[in-house]
């Protein structure tokens, strides 16, 4: 037998029958109040029906407005139009299809780039504001308010000569964004929040769903929360709504299905333990790409994208003016974590202080042999590889991982590095439940488990293995959108 | 709606009320004859239940009669003291949970490695002979009858740095075993069929299980069977072993779960379509480590050791000199399965025709120039690296792979490269249903389904994530005997 309740394991569901009463009810029941949830909501909401929408916390947000607020929307959209860009559907899907793979998916990419001006417009409907400028500097996100910038290496190597490159990261504008002292995540979620409850959704606080309840046809009818120790129980006349969002915060199931993250810094909130998914999986839902995390490396890009990042061996891995969160999976996935940046005294001095957010070199020496020695890298190893890199630098060239030639200058002395094993990674899970186009959760026999939705990263989605930063928050929105539509034309 | 049935999705159960009559009823019945349902079947019979193998082909063996036969197994087996090695059980599990990684499976390794003399004697007993007999060189299995091999890099970096080095490969012997005509794999099967049958264990050929049967208190009773055109149903009255296998030759599964290995040659049958693995998912089975899978490169040892196997960016990525199956998983999991091995004319002739198994250069050149650029490598690039090789293999050293000093020698001109992106990968799969030490298949809440066991590659096992030859017939063979057991302390 086993000893203990795991708490990577699938949650049972509990029969209606054993159901006494129900302490409140409504035709859609949204679990999590995160960008699906609320986008759920306010698409439920405009069929008609009643909301509810229940969180486990005091006030709605979620993972979503801790998030830098990037929204991955394309095609066309007016905010590329007026910074200049021609973008495309076919563009922004043939990136898409490149960039989140092994295994992308197909069928949510199409929709998701076809209708992606049309979510764009709605999000502006909804009150969030992007201005129309572009920032061209690397960065993880704006130090401005402008609203657009590259996030997922469209315009690096091998995407730029997969795609047209277009930048696809829209940001909601926000005043003092300097001082960070809300995200884009926080100004999307205040719109989105506005929006779901100005059009009559209700939210219940503090009420931590423990079950699933189903009827003797297997249908989900409703769900059992906790809320302040006491069992509730709430019915959904028409379905209910899963997005609470991943499970980087459940250790358990982090082990089990993602262990090259396990340890690493959770981005995301207590929330993000796995319910949703567990939730599906006990009534038999398909799981999809549970390995799949994104881990932002942390870095200044500035700084990362002139200089060489190489792994414990000496080596380069990767173009290192791509889309940082690609070299964080890297880094992860492919290079235990392990490695550090190669710089030289210029490169450090170009960034001004201010942007280099505290990163100063570990090791600072006027030969590579010595720096190479310093970091502790096999002899001979860093040397070869500034050599190789130094070499084609000066023709502006990178045979090796292709960098842009704006990017290539032969590094020269003084030297330095910056050791970047050990430092935490910013995690988060992109597997998670099988849902159609529409939401559906896939359950057994891949039909569609009445009366079962989900959305946001609780899902498989968009992202499902490689990342884009927006790719989170644009697949949480639209398909939370979608999912509320699906939800709210059940029969009730 | 999903337009169809996904055949990646889990299988619901049948209500036993459902079923008008059973055809055929068993104490524990077997789903899928390979090893882990030959050892289920002894464990049962030697409780004294009587059993009931179902086996969708015409005859036993499945894909463990198609393994190369290597059992992995130590901690001081008689073989492994007649050929003068000193091994321990704590010296296995070290090495365990070092090379299974990540997210090793302590539990499990705990019990494999204290009673893995005892499983050995039992395999014995079986009527499986392992010839006491060491086999040196590199190899994936000894072209000899040698009972005992290095199979999973025990003592190449950075294992023989983390636990003492021991050959714990047990290969069944055979004869004539040069002309390949009968696998390790199949003298495996032969003995544990024979034994299994001989104790009384039932055969039903020919009946692929298409459904678990369940009763109205979610016990498994059954299942449901197609034979010959007909669906039979057939009764459990202690309990179903699930042990069909891996979901290698699913291509729905693999691109959901396993999406790097799409595409890759299966090692197996058509039987490792996953449907152990849905069918305890229609039940809210958990499951684990599903994108983990082996992937062996199709590669001569005694030709990679000496020499250097470069990525697409001409760079080294491993020790040439490890496991060969540790190797495939580096080259598709973490380099897009794109390498090449490079050589030179004294390591080529070195190799015996006859052990080169056809393999030869696909570029021969003066210089490693020349080479570089017939093989299409960024320029400099394998310069670089051959360079870096050569000073330090001049003096027995490998700072940067840690390659042991017998397989060190500069290359020298002339120089071959062989070609090994777009060759097929031997690939099976390793996640799987979770169980614990007793073979329970842990089902919602943590605890585990009434009446159902797993075993095998339909299990997450022995082998989490990374590799060992022997792992997956040890794993079989050891968690079906404890299956077995457990199914048949079911109270009928």
């Amino acid at each position: 037998m086993a000893d203990a309740v795991e708490t990577s394991a699938p949650i049972e569901p509990r029969a209606a029958s054993d159901v006494k009463g129900w302490e409140a009810e409504a035709d859609v029941v949204i679990v999590g109040y995160g960008c699906a949830g609320a986008s759920a909501a306010i698409a439920a909401r405009e069929s008609g029906v009643d909301v509810l929408i229940v969180e486990r916390t005091g006030a709605g947000g979620g993972a979503s407005s801790m998030a830098g607020g990037e929204i991955y929307l394309g095609g066309g959209t007016p905010v590329q139009k007026a910074c200049g860009f021609d973008d495309t559907p076919q563009a922004m899907f043939d990136f898409l299809m490149a960039a989140t793979g092994p295994g992308p998916n197909e069928a949510k990419l199409s929709v998701y780039c076809d209708k992606s001006v049309e979510h764009f417009e709605w999000l502006v409907e909804c009150g969030v504001v992007f201005k129309p400028t572009f920032y061209a500097a690397p960065c993880w996100e704006p130090p401005t308010d402008d609203g657009l910038v590259y996030t997922g290496g469209e315009n690096a190597w091998p995407f730029s000569e997969i795609a047209p490159p277009a930048p696809r990261g829209h940001i909601p504008q926000m005043q003092n964004k300097r001082l960070m002292e809300k995200s884009g995540g926080w100004m999307l979620m205040k719109h989105l929040s506005a929006t779901a409850e100005g059009a009559g959704a209700s939210v219940m606080t503090d009420a931590r769903v423990a079950k699933l309840v189903v009827d003797a046809g297997g249908r989900v009818v409703g769900t059992i929360a906790r809320r302040f120790g006491e069992e509730i129980a709430i019915r959904a006349r028409r379905g209910v709504i899963l997005a609470s969002g991943g499970f980087a915060a459940n250790p358990d199931m982090v082990s089990r299905h993602a262990p090259r993250i396990a340890g690493q810094m959770v981005l995301g909130t207590d929330g993000d333990d796995g319910t949703s998914i567990r939730l599906g999986q006990g009534l038999g839902a398909a799981v999809a790409h549970l390995e799949a995390s994104e881990a932002a490396l942390p870095s200044v890009p500035s700084l990362v994208y002139p200089s060489l990042l190489v792994n414990e061996h000496g080596q380069r891995f990767i173009n290192e003016d791509t889309y940082c969160g690609r070299i964080g999976q890297a880094a992860v996935f492919h290079q235990q974590a392990k490695c550090s940046l190669v710089l030289d005294e210029e490169i450090f001095e170009s960034v001004p202080e201010a942007d280099r957010w505290g990163a100063r070199p570990t090791w600072v020496c006027a030969t590579v042999e010595e720096l190479e020695a310093e970091m502790g890298l096999p002899s001979g190893a860093l040397q070869a590889t500034v050599e190789l890199y130094n070499r084609h630098a000066a023709d502006g060239h990178d045979p090796v991982f292709h960098k842009r030639p704006e990017y290539l200058r032969p590094l020269k002395s003084p030297y330095g590095g910056v050791q970047l094993t050990g430092l935490p990674y910013a995690v988060f899970t992109l597997g998670g439940l099988v849902t159609t186009v529409n939401g559906e959760v896939v359950g057994p026999g891949g039909l569609p488990i009445q009366g079962l939705f989900a959305a946001g990263r609780a899902t498989s989605g968009i992202p499902s293995w490689g990342y884009a930063s927006g790719t989170s928050l644009g697949d949480g929105t639209f398909f939370g959108r979608r999912a509320g539509w699906a939800a709210a034309a059940v029969p009730g």
